[in-house]
């Protein structure tokens, strides 16, 4: 089987050859299909799965679009190398290796395992000025990408991603907006945990965000309202599809990095597999825009990577589904 | 923390008091919780979990209910013991220790891997006359829980239940008709495949079989209707209730014997976990009846513990919630 002549439907047709009812196994046969196809190999293999976690921090946080202080993004970097947060425990659950990225923290860090790809102390205040520089962005994405290249060198076969940072569901949220895209109403959400009063103070800063600047073209949104973590997921998701690498996608924050990689080079969907629907307000219009059925829906809206975490093993099961399992005229047929 | 003190609210506490924002991971939490409660422990673990896989075969094939010939239950038994099987590359993508049990297969099985329970070569025909006698009803229960001591005395944290029997489905259909209870149309399926006229013909079959018994005691009804592999997990659902040992309940054969399980002894339900909502009809009303949110909607339809073996990281990664994350107040006060 040369790669040019691998197809779905030569793939459906060895997993219908198997020892089981055509069909039987579902959405679990699709997702198969799928990481074959990205793969471009008929045994797929989803053995070593790296999280990528990036960090970084939002200027927006001076409008109080969040209900926690900025000073949280440190505080849960440290926790990260600590093994300590929730994304810690996950990984460990389901044997899948993490790398945490300092993608524009703003403090000083340092520790033996955290990579330094820092691109400034936070963002600058979108609802003021661009979070970005055009420079900025164009690095950020190509950093990024550098990531998944490293982590694809290192062996993994597939890539996660997760994300850090205070603020980052207002800039993912103006994202949404213009690249959607939608109305601003339709992509705002509690983000960490909002009551009404900081729900409308989110609201209208979002508005002046939008206000300042009119960009709908995908690099300048993403420069405009972006943040340094979501420029480099959109980044390590096209460096993934360079790879033939699939990418588990997070939820809220992290669809609206592949939004942004999808408008950006549209060719690198292929290789986006969505991990669950989030229970943030606007994910799953964003997900339904980038045509993407998640595999789990269990109301998380936690980031860091958790969701993408958890639908690790399956993606796992499914690529060992074209690897390991019988047909069924060996079955029948006693040859085992 | 003694047993006794041990309530849903202490263990909410906790989670609340994690670095995460309070509810953040929704589904998970309350999996966490059920974890808790379930093995009156605060924190609960699921690194060692073990599928029980009993097989069956039904006398209800001689009514042509299956589209598959009743032969292919022990070439599956064969499969599962050469590793070869779908469960088999389920169990080793996401961790899980497999046993194979003959519960009554019709063959003559003799394999150093196989525990040989074997209540008989097969039930009988259910359309005609009992399936089991009342004895070995009451051996088949027995011998399930006698299984489920042994896993968790071998070591086990948590079970998960999987079945293969050509045929079950039926069997299923009718417990499900009697103990939900529901109309006969309501608990019936295309199993592992049928057109319109197997459809029918299997349809006529539950109705001779459901015409000839009006048995509604659950004891009754799982002696007239059920399969040894199906009384064996029911049973095994009790043992597990005696260990305080999480179950996780695969698709809609394996959810009829939690039926009968529950409605044998109702304080049992409080160890059941349910896995998936299977694409076979009836399975949704079946885990409304037990008031069951499964984990995963992934259009299952396949047994063999499948759905429970995919559903299984997910009890992981619960229970290492509570083991294994930081409190709020530990990361913010640097002390980690």
């Amino acid at each position: 089987m040369t790669e040019s002549a691998l197809t779905e439907a030569y793939i459906r047709a060895r997993l219908d050859a198997q020892a089981r009812p055509p069909g039987s196994l579902g959405r679990i046969e699709d997702l198969a299909v799928e990481l074959a196809l990205i793969q471009k190999r008929a045994t797929p293999c989803a053995d070593r799965i790296a999280l990528l976690l990036f960090a970084g921090d939002h200027g927006l946080t001076q409008e109080g679009v969040s209900a926690y202080p900025a000073e949280v993004t440190q505080a849960m970097v440290a926790t990260f190398l600590a093994g300590r947060a929730t994304a810690n425990a996950f990984a460990r659950a389901v044997g899948v290796q993490t790398t945490v990225i300092d993608a524009g923290v703003a403090a000083d860090l340092s520790h033996p395992d955290l990579v330094d790809a820092k691109m400034g102390r936070g963002t600058r205040n979108a609802a003021r000025e661009p979070a970005m520089t055009v420079d900025e962005t164009t690095l950020a994405l190509a950093r990024g990408a550098a990531q998944a290249t490293a982590a694809v060198a290192r062996g993994a076969d597939v890539l996660a991603l997760g994300e850090m940072g205070i603020g980052n569901t207002a800039s993912a949220a103006l994202l949404m907006h213009r690249l959607a895209p939608a109305a601003l109403d339709d992509c705002m959400g509690v983000g960490a945990g909002h009551d009404a009063a900081g729900l409308a103070k989110k609201r209208a800063a979002l508005v002046r965000a939008a206000e300042r600047s009119d960009a709908v073209e995908p690099f300048e949104v993403l420069s405009q309202f972006g943040g340094y973590e979501i420029a480099m997921m959109a980044g390590a998701i096209h460096g993934a599809a360079d790879r033939n690498t699939p990418v588990i996608v997070d939820g809220f924050i992290c669809t609206a990095a592949a939004l942004v990689a999808v408008r950006l080079r549209p060719e690198t969907r292929r290789v986006c597999l969505f991990a669950h629907r989030s229970a943030e307000a606007g994910h799953a219009r964003m997900l339904q825009v980038l045509d993407a059925r998640p595999l789990l829906d269990l109301n998380l809206r936690l980031g860091e990577g958790t969701g993408a975490l958890v639908a690790a093993p399956l993606v796992r099961a499914a690529a060992a589904l074209l690897s390991d399992v019988a047909s069924l005229d060996d079955v029948m047929g006693g040859r085992l």
